[in-house]
């Protein structure tokens, strides 16, 4: 007989995590047996089960036991994983793990070793004599490379739903619909900000990242966004040329995409502002220049050289210019996006479906994140990314950034 | 040859009156030879002008003919228009003439008479007696009503567009897209109401007609509403069932379809509150007796009741209850709505697909209408109905309804 | 100590009813002991538990229980329900229960007795005298009628998610994205609407209803749904106005909406075909009486007539006309829409969100749904109604519906 | 007084030239008079307007002639136009004149040159001893290049609209909403594309490119686009990486993005088939190499590399890998993509917005467009891209492609 015992431990019943594994046995045609269950008798208590897995053969049995570890069962008795050398540059051997964005730990030499920096879908490299082990991009994998195969010795950790009431995160990867009060939601993403830049300040670590969409402009937010980051609730901004051209093109112009912000109508020969804008910062050498030479004065760009927030604004074939400051390379723009990313506490995802998809691929699932898109659409793909402590919210992206600025502002000077 | 002259005056350029009548000339396969063009030389001075237009054989003239008329045309040395007496009640002559919803004359006994009541799709009733003439629609015609038949004798007159700069009306049809930036745009609404408002204290005439979906409270703006109704700045309102009972479940026990309005979240056993509430307003026999007898303290019916602003609750096939106010014949509601709609200066449509659809069939194209959606689609569709001055916005309609009150009040305190 | 023993029995952990059932105590601030907890071993073993459910006060543990019966736990010892007689028509006894959409038993003189036509928001009324009991909706209340209150002897049944492996409706209340392949989902619905067809022919029970909106018509899908009705199919047809009168205008004119079927392209003058076809039904005085007079040939309400489909055409605000057939008071539209319905076995909603909510207030959660619209929206809205197989599919209604035609005409001759 | 004369030809009433002509002199705040107008006296005779121009200083009538050459004004008696040497690479010289993307001429030393490589938002550069100009986008302007500036010298010829009754592409921008008929655009598509490919045939110049997006295989269309590709309808193909990881991914795999084609369920393990995709091909070293080796053997990618289908796989961050054959680098990306689209007859462009604005941004105004979605607002976005020639279709775009190959074969088999 093919079979295995794997444990699960925790909030297995609230979490979902048992009925997920008898539907994932169920699923793959397998097979089980309950040796164990100790259900927590207070709502405090954490649950335990020992269940025996049973497959056709060893490795329908492995399938499953992949599957049941990537929803963080474990295997008791647990073998070291097993690696294997990348025979050339970027290929990987066969067999390879491929990793969940979760926590992850592997057992090397009889140890368990946290896997750094978590992300979805890369292999997992270990390095022998460091005794470490990191996540890595196929395209980063160089021959000789330790990667992990199979699925021995790997544990996989989903963060726990929060078990206080009253949290915002407390529903995982829920979605606010345009058919919501959105001032409640404000007001609990305004204290969670303000929280996070506490710590900051204090710590000097986490933080908030903010990935952004032209729209923030088109949609009069702007001067918000700028405001943001001068009251230092934003420590790196990942967008594109667009956002940066249009944000400069208001303070140049008073246009966005050649409509003017104050009256919402098309501006004669405003579609051309955002290639004079270019022209202006080409001419400058790079945004920062521009604003040393006193040619940019305000506005989101102005603010995070002033505020000195990293920014990385990263190339698509859509861009007209680009910004001398825009990087071209996509697969330079996502290794500078997710050396941003790494250390935040939050992210806030505003209007843009392709940045805030690319952030989701390179993110750990515990940073905590707020997706605002007026498309409940974009809202849903993005709530389906695999982070654990997400909220969506559909609703206008200019008049949603006013109205959480202004909840900061009553905020800060309630609790001055 | 089946021919005949016509004529086009006003601004037939701008306005696309002459390239439509080139249009349609050609979409039916018709033929046309310019007689007389005299463009008006400055841009303050009307064109003219004068074609002949070329048809197959008669029918086929007479079809182009029609529908030049609809769009403005005139056909010179005109005759009278042809009646026919309805041979029983609801059904129509054949041949009959339906109406667009544009302010119509018809030639009668040598003497124009402007239709009263214009609405779209209906009939022209003429009574000789009263030298009157009214659209009705097919269900309200009885058997011996005069109903005009083919196109001699009708003149069609679309409203012009406005030339002033600056004007909020003055792009037709116009749809601000949700990447706009709203304020200008409330800012612009906000001036044309107070407008209307002044008009509607000194006059007792015209006024606003608001058009509202349930979407207004569950996105939190049902107080804002309120408060727009106590200013004065509603003299009818549009709603349903679903808006009267979440608006009084919100005051009852501060849910909206059993979701908190302060903190956003679902209320356990909240799912009842709106037949709770319903059954309050069966034991009261009316929501007018809830509030003369306290059980109904604040909100929007509340306010409709204690200003005396009439409203018309229009049944449909969705409703729980309903409400005893609510008119289950939609027919009746029909006419209802049209009663108070007819004589209103500009109509506020918000988050209502049903209802405002509803009420554009019912109102002539000189109303201004304002659309407000979350979905474009919906505005779109809104949009699409002939009205002539009408902005539709694609936005939060919970945070527009918020920003409109708040304009309204800076607005008043200014100009007092 | 407010406490009370209750039990949960079946596949309560992959059905998801204890998760829920914890959840649910957690969030009204409850607490609970479990008592006993019996696994399946197998994954055809039911379990059970029986908890100790502890609440701050009487009224705070009977608020927590009636809740946990909603979603189906029992309360062993049960005592019999409590009924309240109606003091005015139309008005309920304070404390009523509002019911679910599930299949419901009470508990009346020692028996279980198993409500008659399920409905959702409504209460039970019971019939002492013929051990009968029934839910009806606030308005046919009557004075003296026997309401069930509170919370006892109840004991509601959610239908458990199907077991078998590749059933079509294994997913509760899966929706198929835009972005998923449409022709396995439409072979599996074709599959299930065979079947049923075949039982529905041997036993004349159950069968199919269509509840459908214009857009059917509009989109190029009226001839296939005419011929689903012909193949027998179709049991009920539940739409409103304007699918009745685009189709007919299709039928009579080549046009929808006066835009040519063929071509896709507006006619001009087709905006009065519309009208020009409800004034052909209000000559011949019904439907029926057009397809018998030979004016209406084919088409999807020529076949409902034909084929002695039962159709309701329930009244909208926003009808031109309407028909003759229409029902304008939409009272007595839903109740002739719930007769349609109630001993359906599959119930399919293609675009049309005002008749498909309508449809999924009235029917009962057993009844198997399938709701297709181009609006990912719409679908989602449906989906959040409660059935609990339901599968909604974003596509173009259609060419869905034609495709669903021609696979089954397929499968007929496969099977014959 | 500042004032100049203007010319405007050709059908510009019907193609709205004079209205628009008239807005913008109004917008603008400028004034005119109408010094001669001769209109067309029968359908297919053109107009001709010479107007004077007034504005209120040199500036400001300088600004209002551009705007009116953008629209196709001639300014008689020209002059030639003036051009300035860029100083620094990618720096441009004030006043440059951004294009549209219509045919330009400019009359360099009193010759009309035709401007290469029509392109929005582009530069002017002069080569005087070619006797040549093409369009730049600014970021490969150098150093001394003759970059034109001003308005002088430059006529704008805006693509008349087709005047031939029943013409796909007779509607400027028409857009085919979700409540349409596509059947008969699918037959009006496919006709136009069959003609393109008869000529590519037999010239070797012109064809269709497609612009695509994964959404193509997620909903089944791949096996249609194969063989559209098979059967000589497509001359270039440009998308991303996720297209063919997708394509190829249901060719080794049978699912896309993990979820099975022929059953529409999702595949336990299946999210990582993407990933093992992706390998094998770096494995081989490319995909033309994987075809070779044997390892790929049908769909779109296949298909590609065995009829000399040149492909253009754009980069962009969200890209997994990417395959070793996608252009990381959007710069030399945008390059490609231009070089594929310039001489293309049509472009069809489905669910895909990035690459399809992208495209858009490129290419001339005279290449036919289709743009395909099941996302109205994408379509909108799409077709206000300035295309003179496109016809939006809001459909599921599996389904369109599926119908789209089997009318290409029923025209093949008719015209044999």
């Amino acid at each position: 007989m093919f079979a295995r015992e794997i444990e699960l431990r925790g909030h297995i019943i609230d979490n979902l995590i048992l009925p997920k594994a008898f539907d994932t046995i169920l699923e793959l045609e397998g097979d089980y047996k309950v040796l164990e269950f100790d259900i927590g008798k207070r709502k405090t208590d954490p649950s335990y089960a020992k269940l025996l897995v049973i497959g056709k053969n060893q490795s329908h049995l492995d399938r499953i036991l992949e599957e049941l570890q990537n929803i963080g069962a474990e295997i008791p008795e647990i073998e070291d994983v097993e690696v294997k050398a990348a025979e050339r540059d970027k290929v990987l051997p066969d067999g390879f793990y491929s990793t969940t964005n979760h926590p992850t730990y592997i057992k090397y030499n009889g140890e368990w070793i946290l896997v750094e920096k978590p992300k979805m879908d890369a292999v997992i490299v270990v390095y022998p004599d460091e005794k470490r082990a990191e996540t890595k991009v196929m395209r980063d994998v160089k021959k000789g490379d330790l990667v992990v195969v199979g699925h021995k010795g790997i544990r996989v950790m989903p963060p726990e739903r929060p078990r206080e009431k009253g949290e915002l995160f407390e529903f995982m990867n829920s979605e606010v619909s345009a058919e919501k009060p959105k001032q409640a939601i404000i007001r609990k993403i305004a204290n969670e900000m303000y929280q996070i830049r506490e710590e900051y300040r204090k710590t000097g670590k986490g933080g908030i990242a903010v990935v952004g969409g032209p729209a923030i402009i088109h949609t009069g937010g702007a001067p918000a966004l700028a405001k943001l980051i001068k009251m230092g609730y934003v420590q790196a901004l990942l967008a594109g040329n667009a956002l940066a051209t249009h944000d400069m093109e208001s303070v140049l112009y008073g246009t966005s995409l050649g409509v003017d912000i104050k009256t919402g109508k098309p501006v004669l020969g405003g579609h051309k502002h955002h290639i004079y804008t270019i022209n202006t910062i080409m001419k400058a050498g790079s945004i920062k220049n521009a604003v040393e030479q006193g040619v940019l004065k305000k506005g989101i760009m102005y603010e995070c050289v002033k505020n000195n927030v990293p920014y990385v604004l990263a190339g698509s074939i859509r861009d007209d210019g680009p910004l001398p400051d825009v990087i071209p390379n996509t697969i330079e723009a996502q290794n500078k996006m997710r050396e941003a990313i790494l250390d935040k506490k939050m992210v806030i995802m505003m209007a843009t479906l392709l940045h805030s998809i690319a952030t989701g691929n390179l993110m750990p699932s515990y940073i905590k994140t707020v997706c605002v898109d007026i498309n409940s659409d974009a809202v849903t793909k993005l709530m389906d990314r695999g982070t654990s402590q997400a909220i969506g919210v559909v609703t206008d992206v200019g008049v949603f950034i006013t109205l959480l600025v202004e909840e900061l502002e009553r905020m800060e000077m309630e609790r001055k």
